[in-house]
């Protein structure tokens, strides 16, 4: 019965030596070896999404559905939905991923109205608890999907006629409902069509205090039911939107400052987003990590030559670096982890390929995290780093972090000691010793 | 005497039927009209930055200067200062523009030391204080150049040496005695160093809190001496830095709220940074606005096609309409204004085409103006946008903006009211009726 | 009858005097009003295309469909397919626009093998002679769609697999013979998916050869069948692919070169496409002429902020200026046309967001050509640009030109007369003189 | 003597076993070592240029110079000149490279008229014949820059002013008599002026035809003179100019083939030039060697998220793989080279860095050589990519390729065998494997 989806496929083992045509299996990652005092498993925490990897059909704008899955027929039933789920769970297991996530549609169909979606969502959920209990795979986090239905399409809480926005609050109510019962360890909020089109038909900030008032009441309901998961906010900045409000990490941090939330929030970064809002691919998780509010990563990544999101499958080894530098830094991503909100690409129609694709990217993460910890470990760049700001450690640059310093005091400071030394920056000494690692 | 630097040209006329190749004339912008009940003059409040247009040469990354002016012997004498300060002055006035704007390295060459340069600058500081009281010119906004001097190619306020950091500090403090001393409305801040342009040799938190520490002396110090003007923030992306820390209108925000900067400072929109930041022309002084911060405006325009800073005239009339529409609503821009931080192409190498360009855009602004002060006076569009936000002015929609709704009871108001209508966001009728006015 | 698909809109009629929200009337489109010498239609050749107007359904990448029909019961059927057609040749009757354009498979569903799905063709092919003699609306262009179908994933001429090839060969061959049959006046191939996604597993030369055959072939076809409308290829960078063969106008007019195919196509230029390209709007438009192979114009346009294919309606009178004066200098688009390869708004869901979005659309042309038409009547502006190169037009510059000029004689003549003096580019007063006109 | 210039800087040694922090010397590159049956100097035939390395100052556009070199006084005398020149090939001989490339203006300063700056150029290019000849450094290009100087602010060969065309004219029989005399393999152009700003001011065609009679004079000129390298052109999208007609391989190839000119003129590409034309990396490199037109690689890399040309040291090995595999596939770049058109960042001001800039991005090519060489030699990828196409090998597929096809054969062969069999284009597996190989 564990092979009822994914006939043929085993387990999918480590074999380090394999050699280049072998995709099916692991080479790099190894869950249980510890790293930096870790386990792999526990630095990397790999989820899997269920919209893209068990509802994606490969349809795009410009073509019709090509991936044909056998255990769905392409009904809305229930039927249909749990044989997806079941399928989901085989794939996880198989894949050894301990985490998944989903949007609430995703997993059951919408009703005729809210009760029956609710309904149809019960049911689901009875069967997704059943699945974690047995295969041991946990729920990363769960979402509201409210963005695709037409009625959402002026925005779910930034639309201009609150009955949409009530009907928002409604699910994502529920939402937190039935993430508490799955003990999701986090909950998403994607404001895919929270944002513009056109400026002429918008007023933005009475747009951006609804979107307040409607977090303002999710904290207030997450508390109340007793959910301790993170809520987190994905920034992206456009797409399907013009201009969306969670435009990238800082604008979230902007907003969330501004309405007295940054308590109560952290970020979740997708690197795809954070390229299509004009940054380097770790930008945003650098920045949310600075500013401590650094929740989890949905790790894919873009095409740099194009400017719409493609949710590929990482494979760079000097991106999954850089980003897994950061979570060693920060000492882990818990209760976070890395969801792969990817989608194999349109062409490649087997069953094989969602595996390849998930393996692909699941050692490009562990070869980045060896990388990054051996960087870490050895401290050689660090070192040359932190000497770098070691001006300010003691004396008048202490002074100046401790906020004693002002300016007449540092005018008399320059009037002493005169030009600065100018010191080399040396980019291309960093990469190059980066390139000693990678 | 008043034509001494460009004989020949006499102060601008406003001559509404000049045919198209008469292009040093006004044909719009008629300064004492009355629109919306108030003169044109004191919506646009236009102002000329010394930098560009008596520091420009025309030299790019490519070529060599161009722009040849017959009194800048090009060298970094005084004499040769108070010659471009003067040729400045009488172009101020031929062209009728009330502002002016600068870097203090723009009027008065840098010394061989801090004291040397102070002592400069005092000698221009001078004849400014002098030429503005004949000519009745004032200074919109002061501010110093923290970014062209080699010291500061690693940052100022954020580089990792605090004796820079100090340097620029010092510049900051003449800065705001200087900006005092003219009657400076403003003072603004521009960090185009401060950023980074490789992840791997940077510390992101700890500059970010030098930034912010240096910000905290400049309000004690203004402060201190009591200049009264605004401080401004102006956001950009990218360039010179790979990524600057003040990236747009919603960065800026987010780092004023993180270190309790926000009452201290409003933020100087440059449209062209904004477009380079992904954004639409207008998103960035809407937003400002949204959160009453927009405190002025650098008017220019980039192109579309390119991916760096070209500071081009403003001659778009539905990109100056949309801005000034802002601009009307929040009920003028003072004490701000609409700075040109404009340069004339590299190949427009006649002293004519420095009058023109400007021509060009006060035109451009003024029509913007008239076409934004007509929708807002006929009232067709602002009713039907506040329209379709009526549900929120009461009943359930008036108690989510007082804060005072909740999840269970929106989910009752969708369990008893069902699915919501859908309502079309007419953005092809909006656009037509802009084309009815501009 | 007339009115059975839209009942209570009347043929839109020309109302000059109209206010800002009467978006349902021409204000400036009068087909009869004679603008240098022709008839304002003569020069516009308005087209509507079928795929967006009456099959888009606003769908997007992350949302359901919006736009609902009540004459489209959203199935497979030849009566639902014939139904939409006549809804069309209504609604381009009512828009008076004399032209129309369609995939093959817009107008016909697919059936389940080639035979049928051709016989469905010409059930609707049928139909569409029909309403073209009852209505007078004639076919500016027909294409096939070879990138829909999951078949064309990975390309249709471009496809590593022959048999692939092989379909789009006899998809088109039935297409040239249906676009003969209707009178089209041009042929339109369009490459959406001839490209590539990742130089990984392509094989870029041996893709272009088998491109190059075919478009062979189609000539072959067409010449055989007395098809004498133009073939016309469109440009487009990327989306759905992440590169395109038929990259620009350039791009193409490289392949057909160098396939000895340059006799035999011409370009349809869409200038979204163009902008996503990275050039400025009227950039292919302007190329496409300089070589002679301006065919046909699929007007419409994008965001520069967003970086895929938005294909909106076309608003902006500078855009349709440049156009239209490219247009006139050639002396027409005959016998390509305007075809607005545009789709409402997903957000703009009634049925009369249609009309308004083309009206808006056609009244922007309409505005474009008058100014166009009245920069060339008056002269000032070619005049000046005619100037520009006068130096080419005798002596040594006319000898350059005829291919007479060498090297050593043109050092002799630098030698003679020394530095060349410099010339002002004056683009702001070029521009400055747009802004009278537009 | 040998150390003059860099004092206590060794050859630079192949060091295998280096550590992280030892960027001073090879890791990988082993200039006599065999890879494919030729010796890795042989294949990778890197090139130093003589502008940045040796003319480029630091400066920006928002940034004064800020790298000093102590032989370069700043002067404009030939004596300053020589002395860079002997510096260049101490630096040229310390990293072991064999070839180097200039412009014209870079070895001798402009003179006050032409006669002077040629007796400037021979001055200095008979010390570069000597250098030559002493250190065995061979010259891989030269070129004349017809972009820096403000005569040529409107272009050089399309300037509206033929008096600018003829100087132009003259610098390149000049510069293609010094080539001549220096043995260089290859002559290149570089139109960074060739295009436009603004397209009011400027007839595209008539610009287009300038350009390519200045190309047929230089055909001629050098046939006459016995020069038998080979003439590139070097492609750029924009900057400094707004487009350049020069755009990308492509349009460079359309412009070639339409002048008849194709049989006189391969390309030199540079994939910074190539992304911000909006293409990936390898793409145009790529294109280029799949028409035959591949002549040289100016090797460089850029940022993928900014919109200007950073002319980076390449250090990334996925594109340095990439580029090495279309190099071994076409056997060598051979007359041509990998000429390093790379700048050490502004900050990067140590002598020192310019050798580990050098140092890292040869080592970043020698392992993507390395790289290349053993896809190509164990063929697991290469196989499975010719298995992609193989229906075009025999039967109908080599019908098609052979140009004997019809539609009517691809026609009744779809109705033979009905629909395609649909084939995963498996993206993610070729991405795991070249994962497997860097």
């Amino acid at each position: 019965p564990d092979a009822v989806y994914f006939p043929g496929i085993p387990a999918i083992p480590f074999k380090p030596d394999a050699g280049p045509n072998e995709t099916m299996v692991y080479k790099t990652y190894n869950p249980k070896q510890i790293v930096n005092g870790r386990s792999m498993e526990d630095w990397l925490r790999y989820s899997i999404c269920f919209w893209h990897t068990f509802r994606g059909t490969g349809a795009d704008p410009f073509g019709f559905p090509t991936l044909i899955r056998p255990w769905d027929d392409g009904s809305d039933s229930l039927a249909n939905a749990k044989r997806r789920m079941r399928a989901g769970f085989e794939f996880f297991s198989k894949l050894g991923v301990k985490y998944w996530a989903f949007h609430d549609r995703d997993i059951a169909p919408e009703g005729a109205n809210l009760s029956e979606s609710n309904k149809n969502l019960d049911v689901l959920v009875d069967l997704a608890e059943e699945l974690q209990k047995k295969t041991g795979v946990k729920l990363l986090w769960a979402t509201c999907n409210l963005f695709a239905h037409p009625r959402y399409m002026n925005g779910a809480s930034t639309n201009p006629d609150v009955h949409v926005l009530a009907y928002g609050a409604a699910q994502v109510k529920k939402g937190l409902e039935i993430a508490k019962r799955l003990g999701a360890e986090n909950f998403v909020f994607w404001g895919g069509r929270e944002g513009y089109h056109s400026l002429l038909n918008t007023n933005v900030r009475r747009e951006l205090d609804h979107m307040a008032a409607f977090f303002k009441m999710a904290v207030a309901y997450k508390k109340k039911i007793g959910f301790t998961g993170t809520l987190l906010i994905e920034p992206k900045p456009k797409e399907p939107t013009r201009h969306q409000y969670d435009y990238d990490a800082m604008t979230v941090i902007a907003f969330l400052k501004n309405y007295g939330l940054d308590k109560e929030f952290k970020l979740n970064i997708e690197p795809n987003h954070t390229t299509l809002a004009g940054h380097c691919y770790e930008h945003d998780v650098t920045v949310a990590a600075a500013y401590g509010l650094l929740g989890s990563i949905d790790s894919n990544t873009g095409s740099p030559d194009l400017g719409w999101d493609t949710d590929q499958f990482p494979m760079d080894i000097k991106n999954t670096t850089a980003v897994m530098k950061v979570v060693l830094e920060q000492g882990g991503i818990q209760p976070g982890g890395l969801n792969f909100d990817c989608k194999v690409r349109r062409e490649s129609i087997e069953l094989m390929d969602m595996f390849i694709a998930h393996i692909g990217a699941m050692d490009a993460f562990a070869r980045g995290l060896l990388c990054a910890a051996k960087i870490l470990a050895e401290g050689v760049i660090t070192k040359q780093v932190a000497e770098r700001y070691s001006s300010f450690d003691s004396g008048i640059g202490a002074r100046v972090e401790k906020g004693e310093a002002t300016f007449e005091e540092l005018e008399k400071f320059v009037l002493e000691n005169g030009e600065p030394k100018r010191i080399s920056g040396r980019q291309e000494h960093y990469e190059s010793m980066i390139n000693y690692y990678v």
